[in-house]
């Protein structure tokens, strides 16, 4: 059972309810735990700024602090079922190794601000980590439109084969949405970088605490001014945050269900390196796309997450317990969506095409548009060069416009400017 | 590293793509344990009957399955990373005690029918359970409807004191309710409950497998005839089941949210047991109703496994990969939202009316309604009595009205027929 | 602006708020507007029986009630703005015409259960169409998996060629999915076959309403007896039966995905009547199975719906104006469930398979499977015999044992049991 | 029936089939239609620039789309089911006007690029407002936070009486909260203002588009450059900006909250214009918040679009027609979500509070905190004052310390530093 530090007297507890109440809670802290940490440091100097605690005590709980977080990393400190939750955990720490100083960490902060900054904290870290695989996936995509632009391959719309298309076009489509993904994150990132240490419960406390100083401290970009509005932003921001992974979850579903299809015996444009393959447990023929499938799949968590989360909000202003439940939900999302993203580069980087196969889907009358817009060009409406171009005659025995192509259409062998995407890619990389 | 009973030699193995691909799946799996043992004993009789196993090869099978979930549930044998998953260590169990017999288990089926028909078995178990927990709401709601049947209770619409009910309304419909409830989760039960064993990787088999043995044997109501459509209600059938589960939890949300008023300050209707509140970090002075919060939550866990598992459904048919995600979503809804549902008998025995609150609540012109029908009753038309009743001078000083009512008014006083919902209860019960 | 039966005099009204207020409410109404007409007629006979009515007003009632449906249908009565809704409407126009009879109608009911009542008997409705729809897709399924019953098709999990399966198998999938969605939908229907009205604003009221008269009156299989339940289902129901809704909407989204590939130049398995495909405005040679991919697409409505619904529903008991916004969900979901479903008999009848391609697809290491379970039959354990089948060189110039094998592996050809399926179908449309 | 520019002869046309296809397309193209003219006319004048009109044509087609653009806002020129789309009408009306030039307009375009652009458009115009709107909303707030700063106001965690607060904290939470929402909307419009006209069917096309005018000449801060990306990009960027409304509403409701129950009889602590409540059609007593219920509410029609988007998004890269559900989606989401913006800033302004209420509303003990923190403060560890300022019997009679009190507690007294939320705010609306 839990140490609870403000548990009172002679209440009487149930162990059920107990359970109930703790969940998983704590192990779920693990998560958070070392962003607690670096939070309570900095909340400890803005006391010892502000005369609280002296010098002594400051460099004391640094010093545990410090010593807490690696014997955490080390696996020598466990957070388990024994503590209440993380923040728990951590005051228990210092008053086991500090007697009153420890006693001291908690004088004008409230579990309600210490898991919104560990929260912030973590968020922001995983934005960035978001943004960074966002921007190699994009540099990889880019590496390849520029390696394979002239390759061609079939262009479907609604599932049919459309007009003639390039290696080039795929991949730059990959690029820019992930370029775009990569900026979604850092723009969530600056947007929920501010620091709500020291609004305690919601309302403030009677102290003179040094906010600057642990915005600073904690690097953050602004500081969360109201006290009300930190409890408010609780799930608002996890949301937005969700968002941003989603945004590069709903492109990896979309990349996902290509090569999901490429792969198939019927398209057979790619070929997947083994190890992103499975056996089956009946069938001796099978090796399955699982890894792909999977990512595909990653989507489905974050969808959840948010769900999970909007559903707890729908709530006066102040904290309530509901909102505890938003913590699994991000670890779940983030944990699960950042898993799939982090094999991408790696995966793209190995795919190999089937050009055989490529070339063999592309059928003469996918030049249709290509011979309208040439006789529109000429200056015959649009709508009639439409209807004669539309003719299956012609398209029967190929074309002589068919022949005077390239492999690649006029339309797709356009200009891609890769060039704007390799600084747009850079601009966020240096931002 | 799991074993890979069906890995294929010479397949490069990346410890990263290995573990994304078994993700918490293992953990995961000792909810389902005991089920697929179950399963598996089924399967090896039925093997049995069609002359794959000899006698003392099933008994043999048989014995090691017996063990193997006594050994489990006593903790001699642990589920872990050690396998790939559940199926994997039944069948590397049965292979390290029985050699080729153990080799023989997995003949004429597949992992795919495996996970169906212990998801199915699991769903049933819980949907039992949910129907149990909502019955037993529905007893204490029932009672408590009998013996307070009379004690007047504000009764509100729009959050507004509109008109006066009592604790027998209020009671009753938490009875009603949770009947509802409880036959849904029935109906649920009764229309999943299909034997897929059998259907192997949802293309049959080529053995005269005896279906009709493990249909029984598991005790399912029918069996699921189409391999193929096995397939298609993964995830069908979780919805379903999770949408039974939903029912219940919404009715708990919104019992929940009247409580978290009942207790406040403001309304002051409930006293809500020690044991159900807990203290703050920070505020000396507070008693929090967090059980009860906690409570409210409990929907969105159901949520975000619907929204999780229905993400992972638009696909053609045939199994995927992805369906294995709908595995965590199922144990997260029903495990959160069946621990808050249990809690809430006792909860709801234990609740205590502060009357005098309540009685304080009541106003004078919340008898403006009675007043109006009184009206029509003698022949006015009904807007013209509304008219006339709205008038607030009629009631700034109380109404002669008011001082004919009962404490309770003559509607919220209407014969609650509370012996049809005993018949509907036991009705379900016996079912 | 709409006549405001209730607004009291000398209050501001803002056209911004009203409108807000209004939204698409009467619109919407339309829907409802039988049904409204329908439990008004009988509430009105309730209100006789209990002598608030005597004979004469009573007939007047019936025939405007009548008229005014009559008029409804005939399009000589609008239902638009000039109403707040269509129950002030409906009252209205009995004022209007019937002066203080008109106005006694509204006696002892509420907006509260006169929108709870219409919806009720409008879902009961859809779901009797979604069961019906449903049933007619199982039926068309059964006749043609009868009748293509050992046509093969290749079998595919994760998209890959796994073995072969057949038509009958296909078809035999979709037939028992959609007896379990009719299934579902009449469940569904019994459970909320429930009477509201007479539940007036969640209170009751002071009057010996005669409620089994309006139960039986409107078909209703039992009477919601509790008041406050009554508003406390408003939206429960609604998740219900969107729920059934999208149990077959969820076959239709995997029927529809398969038909997507399978119409594809890559599968060409199926050959789509013209009139389900569309052009292109700027690809000549494009014909767009687009009525497919709305198929698909129309779960998100459904989804939508849902979504729409629960947000709205964490709210403490009592009816609250947050309530309103269910209304245009249901309508939502149903108009475009509805709309694809009924599209789908007509849709399957006129298939068209290519067994040519279907053939050409099935490659001779789709029987691995197969040929392992055959050695497994003869003694080998399945693991050994799992081993031997994998080996790649068996299958490079096609094997013994596929030319053994009938066109259909003996896995697929296995007895679908059809008349199992028959059976359950009749059952459901006799229920 | 539509006119179908592209459908080909002798395709037989199924009524119901065309209805399911068409759905309310055409109504819902009405919020598109002067977006899509504004787009039309950039790509005239791009055509004229590469030389596929002449001067003529192109002042001809200007001239034409003015007045389309005019006629249909003054409603001489009603889109109805008599067009397809949006889309075909334009073109049908430049072919009707101006015969083989307005067959010209659709060279080089697609109508997948055509609702792009428009839905682009759309969606940055909307983003506008949600900035704009929560602007208003900051600085109400603000000017108000100013004005009561030093109120009392209870303060609540978990609905219990915690800490005294003041007005002040209040209104800057929410002035706070929605100088944020301001900035992730402008954030998102940003992130979105891409330009995909030029893009065709996303495979681009064989003609020297003059895709940095179009850019230009709409004003996009960017172009879209890959094709695919372009396609790729339908409903991620209505998911994005759905996110930013949603930013706004989830603090909406949260906002609704506060007053729906300070409006009640058990808080009081708010006195509601008149405008903004309704009667009821049963009980004459009442004056309901139905106002701020429907704002409540309003999340949940974003929460729907966003689901009804992501449902569709399970797709292989490349235009579907499943997308065309995407429409409907953002309409409803912005259409109420901006609705009940709108209304705040008003309602906002003409708040009354009832300082008696809220005055009796504090209670000696929620001084407990500020007395503990005082101690700390003194060099009491903190769980020491903790224990000691829990002691019930001190708060009984009312506590010294209170005396000590300002009305205001210290720490919701705190500086709520409002000149810095001035100059967010200034520098958003300079942005």
């Amino acid at each position: 059972m839990s140490q609870l530090l403000w548990q009172k007297p002679g209440v009487k507890v149930d162990a059920r309810i107990q359970q109930f109440l703790a969940g998983e809670d704590v192990i779920l802290d693990r998560e958070f735990f070392v962003f607690d940490i670096e939070a309570s440091r900095a909340h400890a100097e803005g006391l010892a700024a502000i005369g609280i605690l002296d010098d002594d005590e400051l460099d004391a709980l640094r010093r545990e602090l410090t010593a807490l977080a690696e014997d955490f990393r080390a696996g020598r400190f466990v957070l388990d079922e024994q503590y209440e939750d993380g923040h728990s955990a951590i005051e228990a720490r210092l008053v086991d190794r500090l007697g009153d100083t420890g006693k001291k960490i908690h004088t004008g902060r409230s579990r309600n601000d210490q898991v919104l900054v560990a929260t912030r904290l973590w968020l922001r870290d995983r934005l960035e980590c978001v943004a960074e695989v966002s921007r190699e996936v994009a540099e990889v995509a880019l590496a390849r439109a520029e390696a394979e632009r002239s390759v061609p391959l079939p262009g479907y719309t609604h599932l049919q084969r459309a007009v003639v298309s390039s290696l080039g076009m795929w991949w730059a489509a990959w690029a820019e949405g992930f370029i775009d993904n990569a900026w979604r994150a850092t723009q969530t990132r600056d947007w929920l970088d501010a620091n709500p240490l020291g609004s305690a419960a919601g309302y403030g406390v009677n102290l003179p605490l040094d906010r600057d100083h642990t915005t600073a401290a904690l690097g953050f970009g602004r500081m969360q001014l109201s006290a009300t509005y930190a409890q408010l932003s609780r799930g608002k921001f996890e949301m937005a945050a969700i968002e941003a992974l989603s945004s590069a979850l709903l492109d990896l579903r979309r990349l996902a269900w290509d090569l999901s299809l490429f792969t198939s015996a019927e398209y057979g444009f790619v070929e997947l390196p083994s190890q992103y393959t499975t056996g089956s447990s009946i069938m001796p023929n099978k090796r399955n796309p699982d890894v792909i499938e999977l990512m595909r799949a990653s989507y489905s968590a974050a969808a959840a997450a948010r769900t999970e989360i909007e559903q707890l909000l729908s709530l006066p202003s102040g904290y309530h317990r509901d909102l505890q439940f938003s913590k699994g939900a991000i670890f779940h999302a983030f944990g699960r969506g950042l898993a799939a993203l982090e094999l991408l580069p790696d995966l793209l980087r190995n795919l190999e095409w089937r050009q055989d196969r490529m070339q063999a889907a592309l059928e003469p009358s996918m030049y249709a548009t290509d011979l309208a817009v040439d006789m529109a060009r000429q200056g015959l409406p649009f709508r009639e060069a439409y209807r004669q171009a539309a003719d299956p005659q012609r398209w029967a025995q190929g074309d002589p416009h068919h022949s005077l192509q390239a492999r690649v259409s006029p339309g797709a062998a356009a200009d891609l400017r890769l060039e704007v995407l390799h600084k747009r890619l850079q601009a966020l990389a240096a931002a």
